[in-house]
C-alpha cells in the first residue's frame, strides 16, 4: 500500500490541557511517529477527587514505540510537558526543545530519576531535525511563557505547521515579536501548505489579541497610586508578565520580592537559559517585612487560588513573617481558568475581609490572553493560506467553531477527537480508524486508569458515606448475630433521633439469626443481602442509601 | 435600657446565596423580630459532597422565637426562600409574601407536610402589615422572577429600605415597571430613609443595567435565522424571559414545548396567579417530537448543567422521545453561576458533538441580569438619600465595595457579616454583638451541622480513600493474627505490582502476632497502632495516606 501521513491526537483535542498529538508518515501501520508535546491536566473533586494529575493514555504509542523517533515540545506549560517525567519510561525516545523549555524538560525528567541527557536542546529555525521521514523546524511564536514554537513538520506528503499554542505579538516584551515576513516565506517553500493544525483556545474571542507590552503601562500607573504593601500573582511562567511586574515596582521605588517556589525557580532558569536578561534584583521575605510598607511589592504564586501556594497562605494569614493588612493592594494580573472560580473566589473575599483592595483583570488593564483570537486565527490561515486545517487544543465546542471557520474560508477541515486517526495524505482529511485511548490519573505514586473504578468508588462515597459491617461466622457455620456496623461520612442520627449504627445492626440481627444455613455459608449471598438491609434501612431512617462494604471473618477450627 | 433598632444577618451577608435577615425593635435583649428571607444555597464536591441543600443556621432565632413576629419573603427564588419549608417548624410564625411568591411559598410549606394557610398574602405598598413595632410594606421592583418587592420596614427608629434582589427596569415584560415618583415619595415620607439594606451583587458592573425588553429583538431574529429544532433554556422562574422566548418561536411559526417539571409548575403558577396574562398554548414531547423540526421550539430546565434537568438529559441523547442532531440550536438565555462552568461546559461540548449550534449570553444579546448594576445601586442612593447604608446579598469583596461606594457618596455604612449585629439606632451603625452562626445542611433527609465532621470525613474519604480493617481477638484475649483488610477508592495494586490490600494484611499480621496482651486487651491502643501501620504500608507503596477504619471484633466465651 501507498504510504500516507496520519495525525492522532491523544490528548487535547476536545479538552483545554494534556496536549499530546501524533503524527506518522509511511506504509498504513507501518508509519514512523513522532510525538509532539506531553501534557498533564490538573485534577478535581467533581470527577478526580484525590488525584494529582491527569495524563494521556498513550498505551497505544507505548505498543507502537519501536515506530516512534522523538517526542517534541512546543513550550514550557504543564499542559504541554507535565507528563514527559512520568510517562518517558514507558517511550524511551529522545525529547527535542529549545533551550529554555528543555530545562524544564530536564527538570522534570530528573525529579522522576531520569538522564538530563535525553533532552536535545534544538536552535530555531531555519535549524531542523531530521528523523526518518521527518524535517522538524522550531518557529519562535509568542505565548504567555518565553520561548514557545511551532512546528514545521517537513514530510514526503508536504509541509505541516503546527502552531502550538501562540498567539500573533509584535511586542511580547520578552522573545521575538512576530514576524509576518518569516510566516510568509514558510507558506511560500516546499509546495505550501498542506496542513495547519491550529491553537482553537480563543476561537470565541472576537475581538484581535492584545499585546503584553500594552500592560506596561496601566501596571505602572496602578502601582504608583497604591499607598502601601503591593502583592502581584500572575502565572510564574509568565515572565514577561514577572517583568514587566517588577519594572513597575522599580520603578516606583519599591523592591521586589517573590514568594513561591514555582516563581522563583523560573526567574533562575529564565536568567540562566537567557531568556530573561534584566531582572532586578530581588530581596527576600525578612527584608520585605522590614521595609515601609510603600517600598515593597510581593510578586506571588497562586494566581488560580491553589491552596498552598502564596496567595492563599497571605489569605489566610501570615506567611514567611509576612502578613496583609488594611490599605494594602492585591492585583490578579491574570485569567482565572474555569473551574477554578470558586477557590479564587476564596482569596479575593479572604483578602477582602483584612481590608485588603483586591484588583483583577475583569476592567481588562492588567491582563492579556497568551493565545491568538479569532481575527489572528484568520490572520495565521490568511498568511499560510493551508489546504487542510485541523483544529487543535479545545473542548468540542472550540474545534467546531474553528472548523467550520476554516471551511467557510475555503480549506479542507475535520475534527479530530482524542483517539481518532486522520489521514492527510490527500487533499481531504478522511478519519481512518479510533485508537483506544483515555486518561491516566497519577493518585499518589501509582498511575491508574480512568475507569479503572477507583475513582468511581471515591465519588460514591463522598456523595453517600460509607457503612461497614463485619459480621463473623464461626467454626460450626454458626453465624454470629452481633453484626458491627461502623459509619463513615453518614449522620449518626436518624430523623427519630436515633443511634443509626445500632439500628442498622439491630435490623441485620434479625436477619442473621434467622438465615438459613445455604445463605449463612455462601460469602455472595450473605454480602448481598447484608448490603441490602443496610441500604434500606439507611434509606428509611436518612433517606439516603449509603455505599457498603461487608467483611465476613470465618473462624477456623484450631 | 432605651429601645434599639437593630440589624443580624443570619445569612446572605458575605455569600451569594442563602438570604436570611432578622430586624429587631425593643428594649436591648428583648427587640421584637421579624426575618426577611429564608433561602437556601447549593452544596458542590469541593467543600460539602452528597449535601443536596444548604440553610442558615436559625439557632439564635429558634431560641429567640418567643419575640419573633414573622417571615417576610421578597421574592420566589430559591436563595430567598428555598429553606421555609425545612425550617419552618423550629420558627412557627406566619409567613408573609406577595401572590405568587406566597404560592410558591406554600408549595414548599406544603412538601414538608405543613399548612397552606402559614403563609398570609399581602398586596403591595400602600398596604402594610402591622406587627409588633414594625409595619412592613412590599414596594414592586423588577428582578428576574415577577412580583420580587423591596420591602419599606417603618419602625419607631426610623425607616428602613431594604431592597430585596432588584434592578431598575422601564420595561420588564413582566410586572410594574420601576417607578422614580413612587420611590420619591418613599424617600419623602416617614422622615426620610434612615436605612438603606441594599443588593451589592453587581456592585462590580460598571455599566447601566440593561432591560428585560431588549431581549426580545435580538431573541425574534435569532430564531427566525435557525433551520431546525431550537432549543432555548432559562431559569423557569424567569418568566419575563420564558415570555420572550415564547413569543418569538410562535412569531417565528414555531410551537413551544415546555420539558422540565419546573418550566412547567412555573407557568401555571405564573397563570393561575396572575402575573402571566399571555403565554401561548404549548403542546406536548410526542406532538413536538412529529412535529418538522422547524415548527418547535423546546424551552428547557438545566441553563446551570444540572446533571438531571431536561438540557442535560438532551445532551446526552433520547429524551421524552425527543433527540436533538446535526443542524439544531442550543440557547443558553441565561448567565453561568459561579461554579458551574464545568458543568454547563460539559452540556454545551456535548451538543457541540452531536452537531448542534450552540449559543449563549458571551456577545450580550441573549440575556440581562436581574441585578442592579453600580450605576443602578448609585441612582438608588441618590433617590433615597438613606443616612446610613447597609450592604447586603454578596460576597466579602461585594459588600466591601458597595460600603467604600456608600461613604464616598456621604452615608454612613457598615459591613455586617452574617452573625454580626449592628445597632442601627444612631446616625452611624455600629457592631454590638456576634452571634453564633453557620450553616445546616440537608443529606438525604436529615439535617446536619457543617461542622459535624460528616461532611469532613467524606472529603477525606473521597481525597484519600478508605481502608477498613477488620481484627478478630478471641474469647482468651488472643488476637487471630489474620487481620483482614479491604479497600474502597485506592489502587488494588502497588508501585511494585503487589496486591496492596494482601501487603497491608501481611504487615498487620506481622504486628498482631508480636502485640503484647496490654495492646490487645485495649481497643484504642490496637485501633491507633493498627491505623499507623496501615497507613504507613499505604504510603510506601502507593505514595498516600488513606483513611483508615479498624473493627476489633472480641468474641465471647458462650
Amino acid at each position: 500500500m501507498a504510504d500516507r501521513l496520519i495525525y492522532l491526537p491523544l490528548g487535547g483535542a476536545g479538552e483545554i490541557g494534556m496536549n499530546a498529538y501524533v503524527y506518522g508518515y509511511g506504509a498504513p501501520g507501518k508509519e514512523r511517529l513522532i510525538l509532539v508535546d506531553l501534557g498533564v491536566t490538573f485534577g478535581d473533586m467533581d470527577t478526580s477527587p484525590g488525584i494529582d494529575l491527569i495524563m494521556p493514555d498513550i498505551g497505544w504509542l507505548e505498543r507502537n514505540r519501536n515506530r516512534l523517533e522523538a517526542i517534541f515540545i512546543t513550550h514550557g506549560h504543564e499542559d504541554h510537558l507535565g507528563a514527559v517525567g512520568h510517562l518517558y519510561a514507558r517511550l524511551g525516545v529522545p525529547v527535542y526543545a529549545r533551550k529554555f523549555t528543555g530545562a524544564l524538560c530536564r527538570l522534570k525528567l530528573e525529579e522522576q530519576g531520569h538522564q538530563a541527557d535525553i533532552v536535545r536542546i534544538a536552535g530555531p529555525r531555519p535549524e531542523a531535525t531530521q528523523l526518518g521521514p521527518f524535517s522538524v523546524q522550531f518557529v519562535p511564536v509568542s505565548h504567555s511563557i518565553p520561548e514557545s514554537s511551532a512546528l514545521i513538520i517537513d514530510t514526503p506528503a508536504g509541509r505541516i505547521v503546527h502552531t502550538g499554542d501562540f498567539k500573533l505579538d509584535g511586542t511580547p516584551v520578552v522573545g521575538d515579536p512576530f514576524d509576518p515576513v518569516a510566516w510568509h516565506e514558510i507558506a511560500g517553500e516546499a509546495g505550501g501548505v498542506k496542513v495547519l493544525t491550529c491553537d482553537s483556545t480563543n476561537i470565541f474571542s472576537t475581538h484581535p489579541g492584545r499585546s503584553e507590552a500594552l500592560l506596561a503601562n496601566p501596571i505602572l500607573e496602578w502601582v504608583v497610586a497604591q499607598k502601601n504593601m503591593v502583592v502581584a500573582t500572575t502565572f510564574a511562567s509568565n515572565i514577561a508578565r514577572l517583568a514587566t511586574l517588577a519594572q513597575a515596582a522599580i520603578a516606583s521605588g519599591r523592591k521586589v520580592c517573590l514568594l513561591g517556589r514555582a516563581m522563583r525557580r523560573m526567574v533562575t532558569v529564565g536568567l540562566e537559559t537567557g531568556v530573561l536578561t534584566d531582572f532586578p534584583d530581588t530581596i527576600g521575605p525578612d527584608e520585605a517585612a522590614n521595609l515601609p510598607r510603600d517600598k515593597v511589592m510581593l510578586i506571588v504564586t497562586g494566581s488560580q487560588g491553589e491552596r498552598r501556594a502564596a496567595s492563599a497562605q497571605l489569605s489566610r494569614g501570615r506567611y514567611l513573617g509576612l502578613s496583609l493588612k488594611e490599605g494594602d493592594s492585591f492585583l490578579f494580573s491574570s485569567k482565572t481558568i474555569p473551574g477554578n472560580e470558586k477557590s479564587v473566589g476564596r482569596i479575593m473575599n479572604a483578602l477582602s475581609e483584612m481590608g485588603v483592595d483586591v484588583h483583577d483583570e475583569s476592567d481588562g488593564l492588567f491582563h492579556v490572553s497568551g493565545h491568538a483570537n479569532r481575527p489572528d486565527i484568520e490572520a495565521l490561515h490568511d498568511l499560510l493560506k493551508p489546504r487542510i486545517v485541523i483544529p487543535m487544543h479545545g473542548e468540542h465546542l472550540h474545534l467546531r467553531e474553528h472548523m467550520l471557520l476554516a471551511r467557510a474560508r475555503g480549506s479542507a477541515s475535520e475534527i479530530a477527537v482524542n483517539g481518532a486517526m486522520l489521514d492527510l495524505t490527500a487533499d481531504r482529511p478522511k478519519i481512518v480508524d479510533h485508537v483506544e485511548t483515555g486518561r491516566l490519573y497519577l493518585d499518589g505514586t501509582v498511575l491508574i486508569g480512568a475507569m479503572d473504578g477507583i475513582v468511581r468508588d471515591r465519588i460514591r462515597m463522598a456523595l453517600n458515606g460509607h457503612a461497614l459491617v463485619s459480621v463473623i461466622v464461626d467454626e460450626d457455620d454458626n453465624v454470629l448475630p452481633d453484626a458491627w456496623v461502623e459509619l463513615m461520612g453518614l449522620p449518626g442520627r436518624t430523623r427519630g433521633g436515633d443511634d443509626l449504627a445500632r439500628h442498622i445492626e439491630g435490623e441485620l440481627a434479625e436477619f442473621l439469626e434467622g438465615a438459613d444455613d445455604r445463605t449463612v455459608r455462601d460469602d455472595g449471598r450473605m454480602d448481598e443481602a447484608i448490603r441490602k438491609i443496610t441500604r434500606q434501612v439507611a434509606m428509611e431512617e436518612i433517606g439516603k442509601k449509603p455505599e457498603v462494604t461487608v467483611i465476613i471473618s470465618r473462624l477456623m477450627a484450631d
